[in-house]
């Protein structure tokens, strides 16, 4: 059941000198608290947090985990001292919002060193507790170790220490981050992944140099392994496979980053609904069931931007937007939340992994026709030092031409793109129109035709039927019905590797060359589909039915490893 | 007068076999050529160059002057052999397209090393000549270099290895570009600039910074100043006051870069419209006043995005595009030109400088109503090593809340954010919503209020009345008029460098301090505008009328020392 939102005016109106209290002191809470002072300087405003910190950098604990962010302090972004000075907030830490009495409107808070209880009068309440890390039910899971705040930060520093092995269960955005700041600690770290994959959010075949750039960093990935128990010094690892041997790991040091859940204790507690998906339920101004009680962040369900349903979203610059937003909503400004893309990145040991929007896995099982395009650019001009290679994907509606999602791996520029592309879809700019993108050009930064330049090309190119093109996964189909597969590059790039059954026939010498494709359907490919696109246009021409390998061999080779690694997993 | 555009079909139809000339074998030329070969097997396409070279990375040059680049075989991406084993295309360089005779639809072509004159029959013809370097009619200009194509280049590395100093006319991007690069080549470089500032896309404050760093990196400015002669080797300096000493300044090599101009010789010779701005006219289908020429790239009048007005925007990203749409259009297909932001980039010692849409001296002079911001955020979460400075300004509709242009300075990011904001313009996004666009976030790219999200906030405060703002060169008539200016900056921020006249109570103490404000109107400053908006907030509630300095110290600093620099020169 959705909150139904109506189009009232907020009930309680604005009235200065009201109170309120706001639970959770970081992303969410902290930008309501301070927007909401700035909006009205009479307002009583109380935050209230369970932990010993407000306002501190969660983003940033992995990183003073590993030592990249030495300084303690410098995560921490405000204080309370500091937020009473400059904010005229009343910020509690360490103390616990033990229940909403909605009748009385009252919130009983306990400070957790002295046990003392006590009761705040509100007009409103904004929750913002976050989401609490799963705890998955294994024996032992007690000795694991998670990453939330400050405290498991200095937890997790102290274990780290006299550890020379750790198991981190799941390969989640922390769970990675933890494993390339464990390994830069000089710990071997084993990342354990029930799934096939690291990284939910991208596809196979986009994952696949995931995994290659996590083991040659030194991280040993076990993935369709689940942890079946935690001892003192080992886990114990299963794949499933009842024949398989047992299987001990070491482990001095356990962590738990299997994903995170809304924190909705307080809000269950009070009686308030929750959704589908287990956070808290919220209408478009971030009212809960009880509309002196608002919601936002991790713990709130919230509505995806493509088909409207709800989702989990558990981000930083979510809840941060959704914080301000709430706080005008609190005093009386005319402000709603937006549906979300869920735009996310993370750098693992030098490589930048972004997604925006939905992934062709979603597509699939939503039954959502689209099209699928993958490319293989250079981060700049590749005459110009230092260019990097990236791979993108693009997600794009069949039907419409809108752009459904997209995906990006490489060292650089890989946040610029999907920063863009995102933006392209907030602004309903068509997969197309990216061609017609104006984007900064120096040979330091881009090419003279971006990569979101040309996807956009790309995009076009199958749009109006000029091309047609297939994808890795349906190659072995097509073969079996019949298809020739031509590999046009050269004969140098052919035998250093190439799809099993391919004719070599470089794209240079096709025109000359038309008689030796074998009868039928014909699939071509390059290394990335540029000089496929060629050959497809002069076999089209020849009376021939074609289509161009998405991505060439390079995102073939990446998808069919992922699948063999599945395979032999 | 526009060529008027029409909505029929284009007047020749799709007929293969056509015989295609295109001039000019670099952007916006070689990408018609393979796109057209892409769409059409049989067409005859003939690309006419008049260098030595074709498809050369135009934007390497000054790279390859400096070194950075450098393999000079890796500035040429394709040569005419390679283009004609993969795209089957007649690559003619060396050649000069000598005039089109449009009655008997013929090129007539002349080999430069021969001197062979020969006709090529064509059903298009398609001329993407660029636009050439002025130069200005200085005496001596003849020992002047330019840089345009390879044997430039070749010039200019060979002029440079003996040089010990160099001056170069004009302080645009390739002024800039080869400043930076004749300085890596360990020669003293003076850039000689006739206006007060380097980079004219840029507004003064936003330019300051720039003639900082190039100070910093050794270059030494010379702005207001104009060269009058080149000598042998020296060139002789003015700024125009009579009584001043006339000046000479060692110069082993002299580098005109004073801008370019569209080539239209030979469109003006075939007897083609030419447009206001002295470029070649077309319509919205490329086609020039005679519908089988058409005409794409530096050399052709554009359309402004935000007025519709023609435009000069030489920039190889454009030409790009509108040679694949050229194509598009010569082989019947339905595409049309965009108007035009003219984004651009140029990096300058490691210092981006970039720039989309109109800057403010523009929207001044058109008479535009806007509001301008100025923001100086960090290039990603200052927690994490490595975070840069850089400063942001934003342009936008005072009635719409359009955005209606961006510059950004920094050593890191700028691009991403006008990227970003060059596609929020593309899809219509206004300045305010820019708060929600939704831009990949982990500490080392970004923070979890992205700068671009910042200029939101700020708009939407502005927009809706919430904030009011001064800009720097507003601040001396509002003192003059009576207003108080209040820095709400510490007192170690205030003793190392403060505006004159300025109240310091710092913004934690505000509240507590209200009653030494004199009486008055107030402007409040802190060092960028964040403190200040607090302060501003406060005050504001407190009964006083306040605005707050947009961009803060830093901004007015920036901006009064480019006037003051003005003023001295």
């Amino acid at each position: 059941m959705v909150v139904t939102d109506s189009v009232e005016q907020y009930p309680l109106g604005y009235t200065p000198s009201m109170d309120h209290i706001i639970i959770g002191g970081v992303a969410g809470g902290m930008s309501a608290a301070t927007r909401l002072r700035r909006l009205d300087e009479d307002a009583h405003i109380t935050v209230i947090e369970r932990s010993g910190h407000v306002s501190f950098a969660n983003c940033g604990l992995p990183y003073h985990v590993g030592g990249l962010i030495e300084d303690r302090e410098s995560l921490l972004l405000q204080t309370p001292s500091s937020l009473g000075r400059r904010f005229g907030l009343d910020v509690r830490v360490g103390t616990e919002a033990v229940r909403i009495d909605r009748e009385r409107r009252v919130v009983v808070v306990r400070e957790l060193a002295t046990g003392t209880e006590s009761e705040l009068p509100y007009d409103h309440v904004l929750l913002s507790p976050g989401a609490r890390p799963v705890r998955p039910p294994i024996p032992g899971i007690e000795r694991a170790l998670s990453l939330r705040d400050i405290e498991d930060t200095d937890a997790l520093v102290a274990a780290s220490r006299p550890a020379r092995t750790a198991v981190i269960i799941g390969g989640g955005f922390i769970g990675l981050e933890l494993a390339e700041n464990l390994t830069h600690r000089g710990i071997a770290v084993t990342v354990v992944e029930a799934t096939d994959q690291v990284m939910a959010p991208l596809d196979p075949e986009m994952v696949a140099p995931v995994h290659d750039h996590l083991r040659a960093s030194g991280v040993t990935l076990r993935l369709g392994s689940a942890v079946t128990a935690i001892g003192r010094d080992t886990v114990t690892l299963s794949t499933g496979d009842e024949d398989a041997p047992v299987e001990e790991v070491r482990a001095d040091l356990v962590v738990a980053a299997v994903g995170v859940r809304p924190d909705t204790r307080l809000a269950v507690d009070a009686g308030l609904d929750t959704g589908p998906l287990g956070g808290i339920l919220v209408d478009s101004r971030f009212r809960t069931s009880d509309p002196r009680i608002l919601a936002v962040g991790d713990a709130v369900e919230k509505r995806d931007a493509l088909d409207g349903e709800q989702v989990l979203v558990p981000l930083a610059n979510t809840a941060n937007r959704q914080g301000r937003m709430a706080a005008d909503i609190m005093a009386g400004l005319p402000a709603h939340d937006r549906p979300v893309l869920g735009t996310a990145i993370v750098g693992v040991f030098g490589l930048q992994v972004a997604t925006t929007g939905w992934n062709e896995k979603r597509l699939v099982a939503s039954g959502r026709p689209h099209r699928v395009i993958h490319t293989h650019p250079a981060s700049h001009a590749t005459y110009y030092p230092g260019a990097e290679g990236m791979s993108l994907k693009l997600l794009v509606d069949r039907d419409t031409d809108a752009i459904l999602g997209a995906q990006g791996v490489g060292r650089e520029g890989v946040d610029k793109r999907i920063d863009v592309i995102a933006t392209a879809m907030a602004g309903g700019i068509s997969a197309s129109a990216l061609a017609d993108l104006e984007l900064a050009y120096a040979p330091q930064f881009a090419s003279a035709k971006d990569p979101v330049n040309l996807l956009g090309y790309v995009a076009d190119n199958l749009r109006t039927g000029l091309a047609r093109s297939i994808q890795w996964h349906e190659l072995d189909e097509a073969v079996a019905d019949g298809a020739v597969l031509v590999d046009v590059r050269t004969r140098e790039e052919h035998d250093s590797g190439a799809i099993p059954g391919a004719v070599l026939v470089p794209v240079d010498e096709l025109r000359q060359r038309l008689e030796e494709i074998p009868a039928g359907p014909v699939v071509v490919h390059c290394a990335v589909g540029q000089r496929g696109h060629v050959a497809a246009q002069v076999l089209t021409h020849a009376g021939r039915e074609v289509r161009n390998l998405d991505g060439g061999y390079r995102t073939w080779l990446a998808g069919t490893s992922a699948r063999e690694l599945v395979a032999v997993a």
